[in-house]
């Protein structure tokens, strides 16, 4: 058959398929946002149904002998040659997985989430370990279901970060443990910085609305998409056109909702940077939870947490709530919105000790994938892990090793991309600021545009044309190196701490 | 093999298939309530890939072959007898549709609302007029497909209202015209009642916290459902478990958005009293579009506008507009909400010429079926209609046969519904008045709740169990009788305005 009729029919099969994953992420995002609660039996039923349709044409027999046919087709142009290859290895994967093993898993996932609930709810990591000894096992023969080398980690990281490898994990995390746990050791010989003025009253209404203002000048598109409140802020998308974010606001605390609406906003700006012709294809796609948490990152921290942000920002907020910031001066502010100090909560960290926060989830993850270490022993080694590197006692296991959802979804091999985020948008951050004409001077004045389209020439735009890793050494000549992350760091902090 | 496994097989199936219609339903839902702009496009195209996947599903030989053994099993229960026989017939008519025909209407469906706004735009029937046409015809195609016996009309009341046959509806309309034309003629003879106070401003979130505390009332569970803005308002169900309801509120119209609520909340409390044992089979469905108008109608007019519920609830609205209402004495308050007007529009029109609306569209759309009028005639046909029975002269199209939205959906055989719903409410609440112990005392205490149970009882929680004709004899011991209606008209209506 010629070549281009067969990748219609490729194209159009993965619409279809698309059309039904978009629409599981609607009754999703209706789930978290406004469904009533008796509605939820139902519409877990909903989505099962759905996504067992999705997967089942996905590894229809059909779509694989077009793809096999595809694949050795020299009638291709690259970008087709690039989606044809995605889809193939995504094929591949997903037909790995025997339907014994999916429902299996379907069902310890809810009855793991389940344990993890009560155990929340007692404050008591042993109601949920033997659960979760359950999961591990199952991600262990996934690891061995999907193949590997070297570590059965590295089966479970490609999920989210495609050709990360416990190596290049090692490497980083040996760089934060080298740098970063000394330098915060540093600042907390210091002065502390004031942050109590963020926790006075800050009416909801207004700090929607300043939510929305930011999220309009980081030139996120409000005719395709949409702001909404949910428990955990989140972002979805029902196509490059349709793509939502959620926030929370807490009115006695004001780091709760801005940073996340930026977060979000980072989020939301790659996926409507996304081509709408590539709608259903890997082109059409984000490359990696890694580059994904870049830009939001990028967007949090390196605009959001800047001074040159709140030097175009802070008169506007203060009109917002002129008594709660009267006495407090944009230099204040900005290194309140900075300030280091360990704590037990991954969410609430800071920009510095996150990194930690990670790094004790990693070594938990790795060695649980390689038997090092036992689920029965876990709350002993997190809280001894906290200890050492954030130099915590945690106080109870609500605080400590049940505080994330993670691994009770079956999330093993996620966690890591969270870091590489943040060290990835320090670098794609220095390169924008090489290119970009006076960048600080623009951000500094609310001109956020021109690094809105330079995010979206080197990154949105591509989808999975490129590899996380290529992207990189396109974009910045060199490959995901820490020290970027640690020089931003020293200049960035000695200025506030030392 | 055995009945009960294969009922089971059977009753499976048709829970994943209303798996994917209610996520349609959600689909269509937030395209209403809260999609961006830009999402339309593809949302068009999953709403389309989810209906042809349903549709699929629903006409797969496999499922045919089960219920063709089921229908000839004797080892069901009676309600297992029901389903099956429900989903033979639909079954049945659904496998009478070419592919060709299907994917024809489709398009034929899209472009005719596309000339529909065109023409609302120009505010000109003929810019519709071609499209319209094409319609028709596939209309008079429609019918021919599914068969009948009569009058091509019956096929297509019969998609709406199961059995109900043109002769039915001549019967009921030669009453209006014989009964109600003539007595609102009587009405605009009279000193016309005062409704100005209605127009002042009634601010938004107000009403909005009004009509929430009337569902509450009507017994509308809020843990099952909520309430949303939308141009329109609709009651849409994604279970019996989450069942939602829109309004609108128009700030400078009281009448805008309280009753809507009421007439939504309606039709919800339906769909919430179905069994959840029954989701996905026929017994979980409203039997028909005029049983399903009954309640709304029900609990719009026969409750929201009588006397006895604004004698219990005048005060609190009172509560909400001090100065809007302090010199409305309650009956004049009851007065103006049923003041009685000719007017142009059907969706703004009163209890009674509501019905000239409905007579005179289903005059012209029996007429197009047979072909005794012509498309091109339609806007003077339709003016000459609004002259003789409701006194106007229609000065425009936009006011006139452009109105709807109904004929451009391709929905023939639809609006009769809505004056079926009317003559049903009257006789079912006069059923329920002779079992419900001074049910008129209890409504004008707020007491609502025996009502709820009542029809519950009596038609909810039944689902398709019963035919609308069978559950009218049922209840009422008689076939619908247009003289209810008509007794409940005068007995009301005299003592407003003779």
């Amino acid at each position: 058959m010629n070549s281009q009729k067969l990748y219609n029919d490729y194209k159009a099969a993965m619409q279809k398929i698309a059309d039904l994953r978009f629409s599981i992420s609607l009754l999703n995002w209706d789930q978290e946002c406004y469904m009533p609660k008796s509605g939820a039996g139902f519409r877990a039923q909903q989505i099962g149904t759905l996504s067992a349709i999705a997967h089942e044409m996905f590894v229809d027999s059909k779509l694989g002998d077009i793809l096999s046919q595809l694949n050795t087709s020299g009638d291709l142009d690259e970008n087709q040659k690039r989606n044809v290859q995605e889809s193939w290895k995504d094929f591949s994967r997903e037909k790995k997985y025997p339907t014994e093993f999916v429902e299996r898993m379907a069902l310890t996932t809810s009855q793991t989430y389940q344990a993890w609930l009560s155990a929340r709810e007692k404050n008591d990591f042993s109601v949920y370990a033997s659960m979760l000894d359950t999961m591990i096992k199952m991600k262990r023969e996934e690891a061995d279901i999907l193949g590997y080398e070297n570590h059965p980690y590295n089966a479970l990281l490609d999920l989210y970060e495609p050709d990360c490898k416990v190596m290049d994990l090692d490497v980083l995390f040996e760089d934060v443990k080298k740098n970063l746990v000394d330098y915060v050791k540093n600042i907390s010989n210091q002065k502390q910085v004031e942050t109590g003025f963020l926790k006075q009253n800050f009416p909801y209404q207004k700090q929607w609305d300043f939510g929305i203002d930011i999220l309009k000048q980081m030139g996120y598109d409000f005719d395709a998409g949409r702001q909404d409140i949910s428990p955990h802020p989140f972002t979805t998308n029902f196509s490059m056109k349709d793509v939502r974010v959620t926030t929370r606001v807490n009115e006695n605390d004001f780091s709760s909702m801005t940073w996340s609406c930026i977060h979000e906003g980072g989020h939301a700006l790659y996926e409507q940077g996304l081509k709408e012709e590539n709608y259903g294809l890997p082109l059409g796609e984000a490359v990696s939870l890694g580059i994904h948490e870049s830009q939001s990152r990028l967007w949090e921290n390196l605009i959001g947490r800047s001074f040159n942000f709140w030097n175009a920002n802070y008169s506007a907020l203060k009109k917002y709530f002129p008594n709660q910031l009267e006495k407090v001066s944009a230099l204040d502010f900005y290194k309140s919105i900075n300030a280091v100090k360990p704590s037990f909560i991954r969410v609430e960290a800071d920009e510095l000790t996150y990194h930690f926060h990670i790094m004790i989830r990693y070594d938990i993850e790795k060695q649980l994938m390689d038997k090092s270490i036992e689920v029965k022993n876990l709350a002993e080694y997190w809280n001894d892990s906290y200890k050492k590197y954030l130099g915590l006692s945690v106080p109870s296991d609500n605080s400590g090793v049940l505080q994330d959802i993670h691994w009770s979804h079956g999330s093993i091999g996620y966690f890591p991309t969270y870091s590489l985020g943040s060290f990835y948008s320090v670098q794609f951050f220095n390169q924008a600021k090489k290119e970009i004409n006076s960048l600080d001077e623009k951000v500094s004045k609310g001109e956020l545009h021109e690094l809105r389209e330079w995010l979206r020439g080197k990154i949105h735009q591509h989808g999975r044309k490129y590899s996380a890793k290529e992207l990189c050494m396109r974009i910045t000549g060199e490959p995901l190196n820490f020290k970027h992350f640690m020089n931003y760091v020293k200049q960035k902090y000695d200025g506030i701490y030392f």
